[in-house]
């Protein structure tokens, strides 16, 4: 490789080898494990996906309720992460910075173990959520239930409420869904602070940081405000044409991976349907938006293959479950925290520190000028 | 390239240009902003040196005043982060936990906007540590002194003493001289978060966990343990050879990046040598350890050309100066903070989103198998 050519975003450069997910951009293919997306989602629970990730291979029924037992023993907060995420909700902090905070603070006091600090982790975020939603909402923040599975007492904890059946199985498919997806920022991020030989707690933290921003963990929620505004109309094409026209951008569309239907929108549209069964047209207005834009999309911007990505139906499903939009996000984070913990340990396996070649640009002899002569 | 090749660390790929600071591994050279570092550390105080990162240029008095002024503004953690750094040393959390504690929350309360944050990390670093450290030793943590400049005011929330003008300028040496270094881990990690258009706290938090790590924030408080552990022996040459056949590292020698000697160990030496004059030995003694440990690195490793490193007498100057050696890392952090921001606005600058690609070599056609079937 030349010193010269710089590879700006690093979209063509291989940085490691993974067995955790592969995707096929081209043909919208997804696999997790070595499992297609769908299969995983159709047939995991959480715990399963989560243990599939960090062991290699399904847990059998001895192991699994072990395995549910620990991240169930993990699942009450610290009391100074409680007391952090409890300040950030009081101070109006948002959802994501609320969850950094919660995050850097959540293994305050245990001794570093990358493997326990992933259980830990992963039974912590769904808390901090709960318990920052909570506050915000002027609510207290409820304690975790023990005999409610992962998805479940998440569900519980923004409630207070018992979720039905079908609100689990449709976050459990939400959870297993978007576990792992390659080498994505976060998980890069979470890659390269590891590669230190930092902390598991630290590298977390960072991916969620970077999940944070608008070119990543984007703004599912924003894909249900604009369903919302478009629900009753009778023009979605001259609506969804005119914001097109006025430059906007149509949210729920595109990804850098994906030159078609991104695979995971046909999973998480199927578990969505089953919210809206004779209760509304919400979804049956949902398909038509989609429909509708993905032919506009097609015309307006011929070369970009902006098809439906995960958003869409993250929205439309997370909807249906009843968690509020503003948690849309945090609970991908909810999701991810296992891909991103199966990344660090895979990185620890065989690991190299990540620190690439800057190329400098700037002058090499500036001559001092004192203060008074400036 | 190759779609095969894995460059794992990325050690051969250059991701960005830069205008911060430029390394010549190979004649041991560094220029930061401009300037050759040995004549930075020389000229500039520490808030010059971070008005030169964050605006290419240097100050005219005024700016420089007004610049300080609002560093001086930001000291105070908001109640959240004084909190938490607090409840971190109370359950005995480490210095470099508390650090990303503290720098998890030290915006809470703001609204984005990535120069502001900038400079409210860079004024409240040093409150955070020393906040952390006083409440460690069991002591009330001090509130910052707005009369004294960046270091003073650090010195003085570490020991409750004005600090003398000797010990002010041997910090601000230290501070200027490795406030930045190319595209190392944690700038990196910095660069990468902030690339998905989050914040810059995120993005700062992130580069404190990657700081932390081993193979990279490294360990300067072992070069002062390795150094007393010396200082009074009467065979140098055979403990460290002992060392080194028992397959021990050598703490304060070799770097990625440099096949000479550190020029930052240079800068370091002679800012530290004032504070052991006709006091003691330890000074001297350092300088024969130094001389003996690298003849022997020689002879054992001639593959390696593990020279002096910055961490070498960055543990000499902070010991001096009267810095207790937990906090050597922190404070590399309380300098570093100004090139991961500079790096940061660069980025955002002409941003492009960070996102490398991996190959996959796990499976794709595991077969489902039910929990009662495994």
């Amino acid at each position: 490789m030349s010193d010269e050519e710089i590879h700006r975003g690093l979209a063509d450069v291989t940085v490691t080898e993974t067995r955790l997910s592969d995707i096929d951009g081209e043909a919208g293919q997804l696999w997790i494990a070595g499992y297609p997306v769908a299969d995983l989602a159709a047939n995991a629970t959480y715990p399963e996906t989560v243990y599939l990730l960090l062991h290699d291979r399904l847990p059998d029924a001895e192991e699994l309720q072990s395995f549910e037992d620990r991240l169930c023993s993990y699942r009450t907060l610290p009391e100074p992460c409680h007391d952090a995420v409890v300040a950030a909700a009081q101070r109006g902090a948002g959802p994501m910075a609320a969850l950094r905070m919660g995050a850097a603070t959540a293994t305050a006091v245990e001794p570093n173990d990358p493997e326990a600090d992933a259980l830990r982790l992963i039974a912590r975020l769904p808390t901090i959520t709960a318990t920052y939603w909570r506050v915000l909402q002027g609510q207290e923040p409820l304690e975790p239930r023990l005999d409610l599975g992962h998805a479940a007492n998440y569900l519980y904890m923004l409630t207070g409420e018992e979720p039905t059946d079908a609100q689990v199985a449709g976050l459990e498919t939400y959870l297993s869904t978007v576990v792992d997806h390659g080498l994505n920022a976060s998980t890069f991020t979470a890659r390269t602070i590891v590669s230190t030989e930092s902390e598991l707690v630290s590298a977390i933290t960072g991916a969620i940081g970077a999940l944070r921003g608008d070119l990543h963990g984007g703004a599912p929620d924003l894909v249900l405000e604009m369903l919302e505004s478009l629900e009753e109309s009778e023009d979605v094409r001259g609506e969804l044409g005119a914001r097109l026209e006025a430059g906007e951008r149509l949210m729920g569309f595109g990804h850098r991976v994906y030159g078609a239907r991104d695979p995971r929108a046909a999973v998480l549209e199927d578990a969505a349907a089953s919210f809206y069964e004779g209760e509304d047209d919400f979804f049956a207005a949902a398909k038509a938006i989609e429909d509708v834009a993905t032919d506009l999309l097609a015309e307006h911007r011929p070369d970009l293959d902006l098809e439906t990505n995960v958003e869409f139906y993250t929205a439309v499903l997370l909807h249906g479950v009843g968690i509020p939009p503003e948690l849309f996000t945090p609970t991908f984070a909810i999701s991810r925290v296992a891909g991103w913990s199966a990344h660090c340990l895979e990185q620890l396996e065989d690991n190299r520190l990540i620190r690439p070649r800057s190329e400098f640009v700037g002058e090499h002899d500036r001559g001092w000028v004192p203060l008074d002569e400036r």
